[in-house]
């Protein structure tokens, strides 16, 4: 019988972890009247001694609008860092876990993460440990679900420092270059591009050209715009197959000094002759308080997880799908990453409007446009 | 053949219309090569001597972070109230607005509106204009479309609103509430209550008992909690049948004085002896600039229509389905208003974190909870 | 010798309360090593069995950002209608709070209030507890500081919410009117009127002519703006006489319907043939997170409040002016209000923009604009 | 006789300059019936064939909330690159401008600009071009007023950016660095540090210790906080005399990468073996709308420096002290740059609350505190 339920965050920060935390104990103590128990800093908690902590109502006061999360959280981790050291055998580290488990009374897990924690989480349903995912990913990537919570406050951060740039830009005649999160995934470079009305959108997905970039800001002087705006996926490639990204571990997102950002700022001023800087946005992009959204979608993906629960489902993940929560399997979920498919609507919608993506045939779109 | 399309804005204010009249432009001239004419002050523009005037690429720079719309529009205005006055044939009204689309050289529309601007629009569909709908209401009550621009924008201001009332009622030991907009469809009040952690949350679907409203009030204290907060619909009944709403025309939204958030705070403050304070938010929820996912949808809509009517598409309304944009037929989308159901999600969702719909039955709600 | 100090906060909430709370806090501990009692709901929590808990550093983690105060506040409360109703001594209610002060162990006082609650204060002083006052106002209306903590938070708040109905406005072609607060003193109306862009302010200071707020309408007309912003603080008068304010005790400030805004709306409607809509801010203006500026100058008040007092001062008040806190005595800091004066520099600068205070001999000012 | 005002904005992007341009033209055209012509790109648009155009109230509608400067600023730009190129004469240069102002009419001129572009300006106004000043600096670094339009809004975009990274850092245990601008001067750095709590605040006035930073980093630790938050101005130099940073000409603010920040980050790292990330602010800082209070100075900086020319005041600047707008030479605004001073109250202030400066001698501060 269901008595007692595990609660653990893992990956990057995002905004809205709180309030998923809230969600789940109010409807599991409130509505269930079960016990939940907060994993610390994602399954480093159940290495040796476990650290956990019971969580209640009172626990969960005031944590809506909060970012972040309280029990902490591990981009990898010891946990992971065992794993993949070679020195344990992995059955052992899990094994670990689970008794540690089971000492602390928990008969089930809630496990808010991306693809990796959602991959070990599902690990453990495997070992007996029943599992409900809740995604998180602050690039929107996960094919399973239309949307996680934290990607909607991203944009908002991200169309905010858009907006900020364009006076800027515009005042001093220069080409401002904003780069985002989006290592594999170009989501949020391409929603915030629009949002924020870039000239030139650069995504993973899309290999561009410096000399589009450069065509596309003499266009622009052509019609009198002195200044152009460029946002730039941290995962963006040149067509030429130089790459810019380093690779720095699974779910790590630093702000790369040093990163694609800066590099098509040197290249384009070099192209063009204009002053251009560039801004990384790095952690800003995913701390801080949630959006109205992202609160609304946390809390549902919370209480229906712990539903889910209820309602004897497991080794599944809670996910939006036309305005409705559904559940998928793990393994689905964790299986495929949602890419901007180059046909999308957004893409179309970005070319109409006259937005570049730099691409080497770029010269077939939005021809008509005379000033 | 298709050389010129007419833009018209009607109905109230949202955030995101000069968005898609951005879009529409852009995608028009742009990419097509077509012209677009601007009506102004929705179909009001179209009586006797026609104001209109060209929209060209430049005349939309800069438009899409700036609220409203250049356009103007009016929420009836005078075309409607010569329809209902019956000093005229309908019949005459109409033939005198599409002899002045003739006169200015429009072949199609694209009409921004809600159910009433859409169905006039549908009229001119009828009679041999081409039209294709964008829908906009700030209430989100189109059941065709999962989404309307201007809504998520509407509870940003909503929630943030709740925020800030959250704290003085905190420090005040007060019961606050806060009256938005929804004088059918609750989904501001619903969406904003559970993202703004209210405790109590009334909407028009769902008639509530006072009585119940002070049950919480007073649960709440028991557990320690000596403030509440309540969201309440403008069209949120008691179940006794007393209503008060009274009604302002058909897209009127006057920030009610004397309405029914007033009503409850007199109410529940007479019930439990504390202090209760309401504050209405009235126009301050459709103004303004759109965050980062309205201005995105409002470009896409715009951005879509064009290229439904270059599709030779006709009495369709754009809509989001499933994170995607698809076309319905304009008859079906004005024929059916989208309300709350009593058994969705997020209405589940919000009874299970412990919110309140202050209904008869409520004690049956979430009762494990013991603070 | 100084060892513990009580703190106490009494009025209206304001932005910053908190911030000033974990800044004497920090330095009292912290720097000085002495220990803060919070008194519980202002001077009530010091009537019959005293109401107060230790405040050590770990208390006030995370305090800087958030509204309202941990402690309560009261507008009145019991003190204040015990000290009226003339049914004690006032002389033995003093006693009862000050025998109670030294139960807790308190040596002195730091209380943060406006004009009423800093004269309360004062008796302490007189009776032998020593008292540093924080001024508190969100109207900004204590003579003896150039500046309150909340101050700018309402005016941010004042300002977003113009912004906002400034697009509703003009694509309606309709007047505004935002009521806010300031019964006695204009600033807030003033200052966000000037930030807002307003056409028409409407201040306790200046009696206005409906009139002339129509004329000033018509004017806009005859340069084509179909619509006009009026920014009305809550305790404006008409210059024939007719106060639409209601007094409802010394600090309360509830959002009043059917007050000043709406009649402003319903009379310049009738006299211009316009729309005409009124949004009443209410309690918006002094709820939620302190801007930057109020977290600076809050910390710095409670930070210099305890230097004060270290420093051997009593009986004051820790003032701003021209960029430093200073200390003025309690005495003159609750004698004078600060009202705007009728030549002041920014009543000056509004006039010389454009903006229309509605007074009788308003034609001449600010005439050689001609659209 | 005074007919005709040249205006002209020069150094880098700041909120609130064009609600200067706004309020200027406004106030010349409405209430003494000048004319203003807006010179182009500072003082730019005076070498060869001038660019300037007439602005009228109409050119200025909509204004107040936009930022940047619709006249276009230069940081140098090619007037300073001829003065220093030795390959003309200054006098040479200075004639041809002053040839040029003629040549448009202007009799006076408003100069928008810090130190570089006022030094220049008070050159024109010793060539018999009467000037009026009006102080720009984001830094907030000039000694003759109290305050800039401008630095304010910057504050609350570091203090929000701080909040941000607080959830970030605290839910990953992170030490997280904010480099914000502040070349000469420590202002912003200061004031958001204590608005946005830092631990460690790090300008240029007061050479730090790394090993000092560590140090808090481990009294936090020891105190249960796995994680601080560190502000550090770009300017910033550690005790040992290594500065990082390089200088890139007068007024020119790069967000630079590779710089202090990033610096700290990675020794503070090594010192703690924590993870250490760090964010460059940059250009967000200075772009965008500006907030309330940027609005209400800018504006009446911009009105009272025409009512200063009215008055026949020249080569003078307006400034901000005690609440009210005063005039100063401009030889003496020039003349004084204001840093934070040793023993200023804020710097007495953080550290009363436990702020480190990471000073040499750090531990002497705040000593009380046993967590």
């Amino acid at each position: 019988m269901l008595r007692t339920i595990g609660l653990i965050t893992g990956g990057g920060d995002a905004p809205g972890l709180n309030a998923v935390i809230r969600a789940v104990v109010k409807t599991a103590v409130g509505e269930y009247g079960l016990r939940v128990v907060g994993i610390e800093d994602s399954f480093e908690g159940l290495i040796g001694e476990p650290r956990a902590r019971p969580l209640t109502p009172a626990d969960v006061r005031g944590l809506l609008p909060r970012g972040g999360t309280i029990l902490g959280t591990r981009n990898r981790g010891r946990f992971v860092e065992r794993l993949e050291s070679g020195a344990h055998q992995p059955k052992a580290i899990y094994n670990e876990a689970v008794e540690n488990l089971r000492r602390l009374g928990i008969d089930a897990l809630i496990v808010l993460g991306g693809e990796g924690t959602l991959t070990t989480a599902s690990e453990f349903d495997r070992l007996g440990i029943p599992v409900i995912g809740v995604p998180k990913t602050i690039d929107n990537d996960l094919a399973a679900t239309e949307m996680t919570f934290g990607f909607m406050t991203a944009l908002d951060i991200s169309t905010e420092a858009l907006d900020r740039l364009h006076t800027t830009a515009e005042s001093h005649d220069r080409v401002m270059i904003l780069e985002v999160m989006g290592r594999h995934a170009g989501w949020i470079a391409l929603h915030s591009g629009i949002s924020g009305g870039a000239d030139v959108i650069l995504i993973p997905e899309i290999p561009f050209s410096m000399r589009k970039i450069a065509d596309k800001v003499f266009e622009r002087e052509g019609c009198g715009s002195q200044f152009s705006i460029i946002v730039v996926a941290e995962g963006a490639k040149e067509v030429e197959g130089v790459e810019h990204y380093q690779d720095m571990g699974d779910d790590e997102r630093a702000p790369r000094l040093g990163g694609i950002g800066q590099h098509v700022a040197q290249e384009v001023g070099r192209l063009t002759g204009k002053e251009a800087r560039c801004v990384v946005l790095g952690h800003l992009q995913r701390g801080g308080s949630p959006n109205a959204f992202d609160r609304m979608l946390a809390t549902n993906f919370g209480s229906a997880a712990v539903r889910a629960m209820m309602r004897g489902q497991r080794g599944v993940m809670v996910a939006l799908h036309a305005a409705n929560i559904r559940t998928v399997p793990l393994a689905e979920a964790i299986a495929k990453r949602k890419t901007v498919p180059a046909d999308s609507q957004l893409i179309r919608t970005a070319r109409d409007i006259g937005v570049s993506f730099a691409t080497p045939d770029e010269d077939e779109y939005h021809k008509h446009e005379t000033c």
